[in-house]
């Protein structure tokens, strides 16, 4: 099951540079395995921002809740979730 | 080059079935045409709404716009563009 | 799976009554079957608005978008889907 | 008489966490209480944020606004407070 | 119980004179009704506006949606409700 | 002349608990002085948040400025002000 | 007493010319003859929109409603008012 | 040529009342002298809120922008800018 | 002097295809005259919308607002104005 | 290829001014490297706010994220980009 996820990171100013960057090395790790299984199907930068829009395939919506609950910048984000299925138009039979 | 294209269509009340119908048949021609060419990378329905969420995979934001302006749907759609790049943590080499 | 969905209606005031009346009498009825199948769990009014908060429980989010595209009055809703799952603090094991 | 409440929470990043861990834990219990009290009819998580959707079941607004601010988070909460009743397309007499 | 609510008018510029005005007349008689018997505590106009502020005094939530759909105008406002409750500075022991 | 006033309190979480207790009894204190004056007419609290809704009744916009500026939370409020006035339907002659 | 005015004026594009020129002229008129009382003190064009940002000084907010209520185009507008009052910086003892 | 200015003042709580009454006081004495000057033409206080609404009548968009960079209380202000002209329906000749 | 104009355009659905494309072609004559002339120093369009982001430079805001007003798309465009001036860090010494 | 970027500066009012003012300085220094290299080929000053419009003339929407986050002051700022193309009524034949 498909959703689109954004998610927004705003680290505070007065956090320590290696605080930081240990958050970050955590998150990047937890980020490449969950890409690596499947289940963060899509990860891109938006332009200009320290953002990401990611697709997640998932069983369900408490497993999405689960894995985005797991990284490391979790309560530095701003996260809105969409749901998404498989369009009409769509050339492929599954929602690839 | 990648942009992520949100679509809200809102076809008036009034217009006749038959013109939506034809309309609708030709958008997904086009559609579909343009997911084969590799143009329109991604293309997911929004749950609940009449609305997608696109990828598109081209040269320039000019082809876009150009792509874009040749859908029967343009003049009956609200439609957003977000340009994105590889995510320095994504596990592949390319924007993919 | 649980899906918070938010529905406001908005008939054009030039409809005549006779086609509302019909639309309303089809979206009661699929409503009721809906809600006695158990998929549509909770359908409350929003007090003041022409509009409901509703629960639906189903297999996928793709389920939801195909009911939802069946309502008589879905070309006349603003449509807001929210996936929601079990809470920690519920002191239910599952979804209730 | 049912109210649809929507809760933010925002902890402080420079809260310690033990604070915080005894914030959350009494909030718990109490959320718990209630729900086994009837009051706090349902409680789910919004997937991909700290937050909550819930329904509360009350003799009067003011018994909601009491309930509410004897919740430990309530000064770290953003809350949204929505009338909701019985549907006239619900398949039950009550509000349920 | 108290609540407040935002009334905004918006008659299409197609309406009648005839139509519209029979539509105020009746609005008014019921909004006069109303306030008679102590439901509509208060209604003010909104300066500038075709629009009022009022302060509702009901038995219940569901009874204050009961009243606003008996409302003429009802099809043709945008409402706003809110719950209100007695303040704790409040000189007076009751809502009022 | 009537305002309707909205005042949401949003004191720092770092203020100490004295300084906030005491702040908030100064208030109380001038709050009730103005409403037994007849300046502060109404006052109520919104469920569910720490604000109110107001109605002032002061001889001009000007006095209404000052009134607010004296209140201990004025630097903590974001305030809202609309104004009122009798409505034609109302069926009291002044703008009770 | 001061109120800034900001309207906003959407005429169907529906309207015959005739009408809009007559509905035009009339407001030309009155806003000039209000212009002259001294009620309507200030009359800017926002540069790039068919709309107005408007200085008023009448006795009471009632007065500033009735008069509003008189321009014939008040069902074409989008009207927002802000009270306003002397600022302790200016360098005029009264509200100019 | 004028400009509508809207400067809303947010003073952190921390700043201690020394330095945010040297501010005010050389913000006032600045602001009095561009009044004297012309440049700064009307300001009004907004009724309940630490704001002002003015209007500028300054030789070009650079000046304007000059002038409000002096401003000691600057780096403190939300400030919005508007173009003005004189509006065809007023009773001057220029932009008064 | 510079300002930056954003104008979204949006043509009623019922507008017969001759009347809309007499409309631009008189749209785009005179955008090239302005063009020409330096009045209207950039133009560009928005990708995805029917939409530009247009530079002017005019002696002062008036003149913009009669540039503006003389466009046959005027009636059928939001617009939007941001004055704009020389940045320190340019490395013109004018607006350019 | 064009992209409008507006930025927003906001920095922390407890930064110390010598490190404030190295940043400006190092940002000046490349924002004018950069405007004599032709990627950022126009930096405008948004009148009344410190905020820039600013337009960039890149190879793809991954350089113009790289230069962006090359910004010293990237960290304090609010970035938004939006993709520009030619448009059909311009006088010139490339973006310009």
């Amino acid at each position: 099951m498909l959703f689109k996820v954004t998610m927004d990171v705003q680290l505070p100013h007065t956090m320590p540079k290696e605080t930081a960057d240990a958050l970050k090395s955590r998150e990047r790790e937890l980020a490449q395995s969950l890409q690596r299984s499947g289940k963060w199907r899509h990860l891109w930068r938006v332009v200009g921002r320290y953002a990401n829009v990611s697709i997640f395939d998932v069983a369900s919506s408490a497993e999405l809740h689960d894995l985005l609950l797991t990284l490391p910048l979790f309560p530095y984000m701003k996260i809105e979730v969409e749901a998404l299925c498989r369009h009409p138009s769509s050339i492929h039979e599954d929602e690839r």
